[in-house]
């Protein structure tokens, strides 16, 4: 029998043969999908297929593979791109809005796409600029906590003393890594703030503080039962994605081991 | 930010650095293995590379990486070059044994290379002689489940009813598939022969029939956390090896999903 050699040998030559195999799963009730910028490295079309290998259905859509300034006609390619791999690409961002152009430039983007939700990082200033554009366009917008050592937004506590008071399709997309770096405990966010969780960005890393290291899904702190028990009791709808920054070498599998982590964590604690 | 096309990328250049990455995990506690033959399309170098990045410690090694006459530097190098991985080449086989000889030449192909354990399919008649074997040699013997279109040992009451009279030694490698092709409980069968179960192949098929199809851990009928707790209930220390079938370009993303499944489904099931 003639073997293959892995330096000559590439994993994703026959894709649609995996594809066949992916069938439904009780963990799909949950939505388990990919932060656009845990494939940073890649472009689009491979960002896509490694996405059908692993059977996620959610990405969110990341600049670097659909560039703000995207005409109706090269977002309707894309989305049609996406489609044909059974990936939803159900929000844009995350978006930083600095000033008041690009805050518009952001929701007209958002209209082209058709996009029901952004995730954004707007400057505190602009927030009542922001709650027009939500009540104008009907778009929710999400803000992405960024942890202890970015002025902006560092957990859901921040966020939701900012916009407590503005347009309730104005929440948070809670980030687990940095919320955990920060000291924080994300399942009792989650539950704190639980009206305004519209996405989460979840990862595990080696250690509770600033300066931790990412590790792969169900290897490090994250505790990632309290996770989800918190998000099924708030009766959660929105999409957990993974959010990973490992070199390029290692994202495919991280990506495949954490949506497999997951649906095993979920079966396993499901009904037991 | 240049993008890499997929096509362009080999994922395995740089296998270090995931390597590193992996930490030690609670469901570590249950070895978790795979089976040889699913890398059958793969030469040893590739195999092992991939095992490493997915983490796997434990392989049990098949003749077409490993065959029975090799020598004893030949050996010695398979060994160290396993152990370079971080993979522990926990048993060898399944060895067919149709004759005296070819028990024999397993025997010493086991001595040479230390075995403790061979998984075996001697014919039915050839039971004396493997029993005359494993009692000079102290080397375990764990008879590999076929299911109902074979012959030989379609099931674990098969095994069972031919080696309960023979040294305790010889046991049961319980095939998880073929157990459930053949209409049976494979927890049932492992609470019931729980003394001789000594390896456990495992995989997920979409449905309890002779004619199925293998699918992604966690996406067929195989009930994983009723295995996983009849395992638990009879103590045991053995390895679980996944084995799968699936064509080469699918190998390395269904061994990743399969092994994180698993660890995934321990930590939902544990203390929970």
């Amino acid at each position: 029998m003639k073997k293959i050699a892995l330096s000559l040998f590439s994993i994703f030559t026959t894709v649609s043969l995996c594809a066949q195999q992916v069938s439904s799963h009780p963990a799909d009730n949950f939505r388990i999908g990919v932060a656009g910028f845990t494939f940073r490295d890649f472009d689009i079309d491979s960002t896509l297929k490694m996405c059908q290998i692993a059977g996620v259905n959610y990405l969110s859509i990341k600049d670097f593979h659909l560039p703000l300034k995207s005409s109706q006609a090269e977002i309707d390619i894309f989305k049609q791109k996406c489609a044909a791999h059974g990936v939803n690409g159900y929000t844009l961002g995350p978006i930083y809005m600095r000033s008041t152009q690009e805050i518009e430039k952001a929701f007209e983007y958002a209209k082209r796409y058709g996009a029901e939700m952004i995730i954004a990082v707007p400057n505190y200033e602009l927030l009542p600029e922001v709650d027009k554009a939500v009540k104008k366009s009907g778009i929710r917008v999400a803000i992405h906590t960024h942890g202890p050592d970015l002025p902006l937004y560092p957990d859901a506590e921040d966020v939701w003393n900012h916009v407590r008071d503005l347009d309730p399709r104005i929440g948070i997309c809670i980030d687990v890594g940095h919320t955990l770096r920060s000291g924080r405990n994300a399942a009792k966010d989650i539950l704190k703030y639980h009206d305004r969780i519209f996405d989460v960005h979840m990862k595990d890393i080696d250690k509770a503080a600033p300066k931790c290291k990412e590790t792969e899904m169900g290897r490090g702190i994250t505790d990632s039962k309290s996770i989800l028990k918190a998000l099924k009791k708030i009766n959660y709808t929105g999409v957990i994605s993974f959010e990973y920054a490992f070199p390029p070498q290692t994202t495919f599998p991280v990506v495949v081991g954490a949506i497999n982590y997951f649906r095993g964590l979920y079966d396993g604690m499901n009904d037991h």
